[in-house]
């Protein structure tokens, strides 16, 4: 009931435990299995699943009457956090992408029926999904373009388009995808696409290949879909619900993104420091270097305004508020203070921060997806335009944009 | 006890105090007085100055035993903010710069004498004061460089220098003077200066002229010290106290320019949205360019970064935790993000940006000193990386120096 | 016929001359007249004009024929630059702004006949001028949105509208003044506009004020035109050609500018380095500190592409090419870097750049408008992606857009 | 002898013998031979190098008496960029790095017996080279920390020392090695190293490994030298001279990856106007979008400077002027200029830049080395701010450093 930056009691407990149930337990368990060793590793895996569920550290981001932790979204930020640290901590404590969105989406959307097929084995971790809706020939930030088109015949559905960066496509059992159905609506309206729960593998639905970006080939699919049949009890909520369905789904998708990145950009910040108090040039340490010294600086106050900011979107989410410019604000600051802060660390650490010596190289060219991860910096910054222009129409001040806070 | 960015009802209670008086009295007493009518204005100031005694928006940084609201310094951010919506408001509730800290100072410093005779007639409205710590041949941020020197000589001391930028020097009954005492300090160590009060006029001080600058000639004087003799019973604080002093000041009264500077930032934010849902040029309103409204989604970020820098910043003073770095980059921040949103609107307005027919020219004049006053940003950056690498340091991790936000 | 970047031998003795002049007659000459003796100035003005005309120093930028000096525009920059090193060398040159431009406007669209009524005198130096084409309500870099409206009364003109920062105007003896007279054109059309040759003082020419600006009242009126009359053997040029005419005059104009901007600009970071080299501050003298080198390095790195830009543009202008998206590029850039020389002067000279002590203070209030002048930032570089865009589709290669270089 | 910014006419022709010769005979060969057919692959090659030999295009960068093409370094600019269009070029006409800059430092620095061994094979194309002088453990910009150390025993240098980043070490026949000799030197005194010719294979130079970057593992040997044996009569150039050596081979070296960079941001440039015009995304074409033509206009302007200031360097090193400021400018911000355009160039392009569907992905990737190859950033900057420092303190002046122009 007034300004506090601190945690209550009980989150920071739950906060203690993920630490130490990812420290103590996940990552022994997995650095001891053998290089290579494909099927030990799986068996690894599923055994660390069972002991989170048995720790009560399963599906942080679902309410307790579906097996969850019924966590808020600062909560939930922070557990996203730690489990973070190692690679797969989100996976053993079932809350990774694109599965927890798609659990989201469901709970939200789904029938009874649906959720009893779809939703049951997400929960309990049997099953894997992708969601397919960006398109190599449209922006897909702009819904009134997307191309997929799903047609009646009777009662089903036939469906024809083309997507791509459909991620984790190969190991889903179904997908959720978003195709035009409303042929007749003007174009420039929302409200003309619809979801489509569609098991895999079904025919027509053609994984064609891997697309392979910057940091390598990592399960991002693009399919051609040709006459796709769909039963009309598969549709996923209402017609013409697809972009508002989509949209619902990215909120707390965005945030999850922003805590993962805030520990790289952390990590990074953690080395140039490092390297600056080790590295000896022209006649100083690096770290005596006025130069350096603004590199560091500057990292360290975007950091800083990084988790406030995160802080303050997860809050106001747990507080039923709009939420919607925070986060694009969050998303968009975050994404590229990224990009800024592992750029500067590489700099730091001269020709050693270009070799993959360190983890440097590889996180700088993971970073630039962020900028284009769930909405591109040039949506985001739209978005906020048109938002503090709407506070002001409305209200003759942009306050209300620039978080309504008290002061 | 847990993550919260509302007010507390009782200071939600206070804001809107402090904004009915100063829209629904001060405003309109000020605006009534005739131009030029100097006598006429001053009456109306000082019946203004009982109204708010009055109404007990008084002091709102003092504490209750000397008259004051003893208010946190998250509450004092909000009344700053809403005070300083009118010019003369900070000095109609009597929490105006340099008095302010000055009488922040001597609640912390002061012998009792010495608050009976300068506190006092402070918090009673009654005198005014300055701060005389700058000089034009040094620089001010490193203390180990003041050339005013103070000699002792029997009980008293003999002060020889050469301030400058004494903000309010020609109207103040006193002088809180920093000086050099102790000469045999090795150079590079604290501790060499001392503060002293001195009263004014003085035989000795010697008030130059006003520096010009590039917003015209605002009383900030240059001083000439030649043989001032000051007794023993006026130094303030303890023999080589004087840059802890002044350190002690600044925190504070940063934070206080930082709210000011927020709230010119959103004005001038709010006309350049207003600009661009006016203005059409080459098919378009700026509003829907989006070049335009990149400016705007910058801005509104900035903004909002800034609202929670400072919030977080008097959240931990009010707490009694460290609190240099917080204020160190909210100071930094907020200062060059204020010069960067009146610059957007500058050019959103075109050439009537540059005119004096809106107020954003005299800001933008203005703004350019917020990057000096209370430390430049050579200093505060170098400060912030100095923390972040002594965090890394003792802890292995630079956390502790980018808020020590539980995230 | 190769790359050379150094001057002819006879430009270099012009180069010369000029500077002698300036340095060695017009500086003492002014600096020897009383502060405030304003007759006594304009009389060493008039002798210095002499002086020039005797010297064939006059009219830089104008055909023998018509008196001038007969140089290119490369030759023309450096004569401008050497000329502006001190405020009233380009009057006494008689090269400034407006007349200059307006000389050559003349001389490309003039009749015979008004030739002789409105260049003879000002070549001769007997006679002012003034350019009316910027409107308060309309964004004046798009010429289908001029609001004054000329309508055709038999023989005459009648002329209706408003006009703001029209330079000189209050000693102007004529104007050139653009109104819309096809009022048929469609909205977006180019040749809506024509350019009008007004005696000065004229009946229905109100002179409203001096629009002040963020560096005072320096001669840019406000006009409010009320049933001008105009007769039709004043209109300049043809009908329609008003948009051409304008942008004619402002290619050179353009350049003008950015020589003086440079000269500016040397002049800051001269300053900048200077003050690095005296002041010391926390262990060392700024020029030793790494961030003080790289705003020293980054001021330097500019400055120098500034003076290639320029040299290149004149180039093109000398050679008869379109010199569009060069003088665009320059002009641009250079009018940035001015205002970033600037700051980061101020920044290094810390409160005394703030201060008028040092004229970087109204340097960089001068320096804001030369990002309105003559086309603002976003026109500019509108322009410059439109040629881009233009060169990519005529050719395939962006490369004509980047100079046309032979790299 | 007059400002010129074309080609004179014979080296014009020139530059259309490369390009035709690449464009018809290169490409054309090299895309004929059938992918992973190592040998047809390399007779291919070497068939062109015969056939550049009598074309006479062969060497462009040495003098004729040595068999080269015998052109200044504007024509080198011209002819390595055309030569870099297709990525084997370079190696077919005998200028490909690090041989170029060896043969370079061999026909200054060699005896005329050293000559004969270790130049002529690589003028003749039948042998390779590569230099070692960066290592690992000390920043590379500082010649006074290299830790790699030659003692004397005999007539034989004893030497011990660890190398990274030899580009060309696996391939190469001999290498130019760096070392300590001189111990007894202060520390911060140049003339310690001395440079020295080694056969390779040799016993005691033991490459370790190729060191993997952020593009892959290209041919980037770390190397362990232990008691490597090597004749007195192997020292290239005197006792000392290591230093200046090195700094003499980099000059020419910068400008040549500068001319490739160039290529590759206009490349990238062009991209991004092709996808502007093509991309359709919320009501307009994403060419006709303000913030898109905003990021297309300032990657033309980089360009533009990028081309002025590499002709400009190339020009005075040709006119055997001092150049390194200009060098030192022209790598700096090449190098940056290549990084932002690329990256705005991904930015337009969404997720399909990210992916390696287009060259983008790894133009970034490489595009990151151009900040550390032969000298970082933060050297460059460093020389340039204290070559504007040396000028100022001798002349009054900085303008010598901003490339001594006429203006």
């Amino acid at each position: 009931m007034a300004i506090d930056f601190s945690l209550a009691p009980e989150h920071e407990l739950i906060r203690a435990r993920v630490r130490a149930f990812i420290q103590g337990t996940v990552v022994p368990a997995v650095s001891g299995v053998e290089e290579g060793d494909r099927d030990a590793y799986l068996r690894v895996l599923l055994t660390l699943r069972e002991q989170a569920k048995a720790e009560g550290l399963w599906l942080p981001h679902m309410p307790k009457e579906w097996g969850g932790m019924g966590l808020g979204h600062v909560e939930l930020a922070m557990v996203q956090s730690e489990a973070a640290r190692t690679r797969v901590g989100p996976w053993v404590l079932n809350c990774m992408a694109p599965d927890e969105g798609n659990m989201h989406t469901l709970l939200r959307w789904a029938t009874d029926e649906q959720k009893e097929k779809y939703l049951r084995p997400l929960v309990e971790g049997t099953r894997m999904s992708c969601f397919a809706m960006t398109e190599p020939e449209v922006a897909g930030s702009d819904p009134t373009l997307i191309r997929t088109v799903a047609v009646k015949d009777g009662d089903e559905w036939v469906i024809n388009g083309h997507k791509w960066f459909i991620s984790n496509a190969r190991r889903a059992n179904f997908a959720i995808l978003i195709a035009r159905t409303e042929t007749d609506v003007p174009e420039g309206a929302r409200g003309a696409t619809t979801a489509f729960l569609v098991d895999l593998p079904s025919p027509g639905w053609n994984d064609v290949r891997e697309v392979e970006t910057m940091h390598g080939s990592t399960g991002h699919s693009e399919i051609v879909i040709e006459d796709l049949r769909v039963p009309d009890s598969q549709v996923l909520g209402g017609r013409g619900d697809g972009h508002r369905l989509g949209q619902h789904r990215l909120g707390p998708a965005r945030l999850a993104h922003c805590m993962r990145w805030i520990s790289q950009a952390e990590t990074a910040l953690d080395m140039m420091v490092d390297r600056a108090l080790n590295r000896y040039s022209h006649g100083s340490l690096l770290a005596e270097k006025q130069g350096v010294q603004w590199l560091i600086a500057d990292s360290a106050m975007e950091l800083y305004q990084c988790k406030l900011m995160v802080l303050h979107a997860a809050y106001k989410i747990d507080r039923g508020e709009d939420f919607r410019t925070e986060v694009s604000m969050a998303k968009h600051f975050v994404a590229n203070s990224l990009g800024r802060v592992i750029d500067r660390a590489i700099q730091v650490h001269g020709a050693l921060g270009y070799s993959t010596d360190t983890p440097l190289a590889h996180m700088f060219q993971h970073a630039r997806w962020a900028r284009f991860a769930d909405g591109a910096d040039e949506i985001h910054r739209m978005r906020i335009a048109e938002r503090a222009i709407a506070a002001y129409r409305a209200t003759g001040s942009t306050s209300a944009a620039t978080g309504g806070l008290p002061v």
